[in-house]
């Protein structure tokens, strides 16, 4: 691989995640004088606005003349739309270049394109923890990437240099931690803390009809339910795809949920307040360990 | 009732809420110079804070001589701690004196109050919609009541020369909105826009035994959890005082989370894909609502 400064990088989609890390590579003074952004999306105007902007140094409407010259690869889509674009042109990228994807659900994917992935191209799966409930290039200047985590999932074929190449990306565009897993245990980690949460968020939506409830809010049920200001189609995807662990751990909190039900009903104050001041204790040791 | 300037105000505790309320009357330049701010708190520790910041002109030991003096009193305890305090002191306020409350139930609360209450004194029953994780005087700081909603419940009894000061205060102090409702609609609308979201936070991090969780958390889980730092007896008190309501909204918050169980149990693309874009629709009009 070249120096990271030289290459040229190409982005698959350039939408919420995709445009916000294009526009921290640029910003992060990451590209030197030879290296390049390029991107290919569906949308024109989105193109010429991160042209304009400076974000990109141009836009392509045929990714495959695009990819042909890439080094780096980003696959910004949704993820069954990221599997069908790499299937769709897995013979124009270029030899030995890298490619990563932002797919919110890993074993599915990952093992759909193990399956067609061509030797002389290293691919490595990613996941930026850092979306937001707005969607699209036009809010990419909001996504902060301080204090974020950057899962990667890498695959026994993967290059070490490759490897390290990526994460010296991740840590230049500004993220906090970089966590190395496998699929498996990413789907079953992430079922827990977006997937549930973003269910939670959705049930609390459904179940009550009166829009003027916020009248009523204090802070609480705006923080609990921003994300249930969801992209429909990528959340359909990531829960269809992650079915499995998203069941069992919605299962894990129903029965918790179920407990706390039962105290309140047969009015058990100290056993309640006991529970509370465990999952306080909890919530706050999980604070002090991401802070550490 | 004097000038509002002209005001002797009480705060019963000086907690969170009541650091926050008695902060934002003096910096808001409500206490003209005939007006002072006393307090009574079990902890002299925080009286004397309060004092050397000039949060407050006085505290005091002994509520009984702080109440003699008061034209407005705050009783800012917890619920049934409030009640209490009220039923104890309750030959020792001013006549013609106007008491509020913060407490986040109303109608067990109230009822009780009602029962116990001097004929020459005026009490308006009010809710703050602006506390936070955090506790006591020395996050009270933090507070911030811009944007904020004060849920006030008036009773039958009240002179409407009171209610008119008290919501002169309450847009002084910063609130956004005000909100006139009875005791029974606002503990069940609170039972959904506050304890259910306090329930869902807790069972979220009572289902889940790791810690470093968080190393797969992109902000989502974080938010929706923040509030699960919870003050353990307060929030006691609170659900099971509000009960009845709350199971209510448990049950039918319930039934949308199994709804989004069983479609995804079953695969249904389509339902899902819609269920998710209603509740988009309905969580962006009731931020639309909270704006207007």
């Amino acid at each position: 691989m070249k120096d990271l400064g030289d290459c040229i990088f190409g982005f698959v989609g350039l939408g919420l995640m995709g445009g916000a890390l294009a526009r921290s590579l640029r910003s992060g003074k990451i590209i030197g004088k030879k290296g390049k952004i390029f991107a290919f999306d569906i949308n024109s105007e989105t193109l010429r606005t991160a042209c304009d902007s400076g974000t990109i140094d141009e836009g392509f409407a045929d990714p495959g003349i695009m990819l042909k010259q890439c080094d780096v690869v980003y696959v910004c889509l949704n993820p069954l739309s990221g599997f069908r674009f790499m299937e769709t042109y897995m013979n124009a990228f270029q030899s030995g270049s890298l490619i990563t994807d932002i797919a919110g659900v890993k074993k599915n994917i990952v093992t759909r394109i193990e399956n067609i992935l061509r030797s002389d191209i290293d691919f490595i799966p990613g996941h930026p923890m850092a979306g937001s409930e707005k969607e699209g290039f036009a809010h990419a200047h909001e996504c902060s990437f301080s204090g974020k985590n950057y899962i990667l999932v890498p695959l026994k074929k993967n290059r070490p240099e490759n490897l390290s190449f990526m994460k010296k990306i991740i840590r230049q565009m500004g993220f906090a931690k970089i966590i190395e897993t496998d699929a498996e245990t990413h789907d079953m980690k992430i079922a827990f803390t977006s997937q549930l949460c973003h269910i939670l968020a959705a049930s609390l939506i459904d179940c009550e009809s009166d829009i003027s409830i916020t009248d009523f809010g204090g802070g609480s049920f705006e923080d609990l339910t921003r994300i249930a200001m969801i992209n429909a189609p990528m959340w359909t995807e990531l829960f269809l795809e992650n079915a499995e662990p998203l069941i069992s751990r919605m299962e894990k909190f129903e029965k918790s949920f179920a407990g706390f039900k039962q105290m309140i009903q047969a009015s058990q104050k100290e056993k309640l307040c006991d529970t509370l001041t465990g999952v306080r204790k909890k919530r706050i040791a999980m604070s002090d360990y991401q802070r550490a």
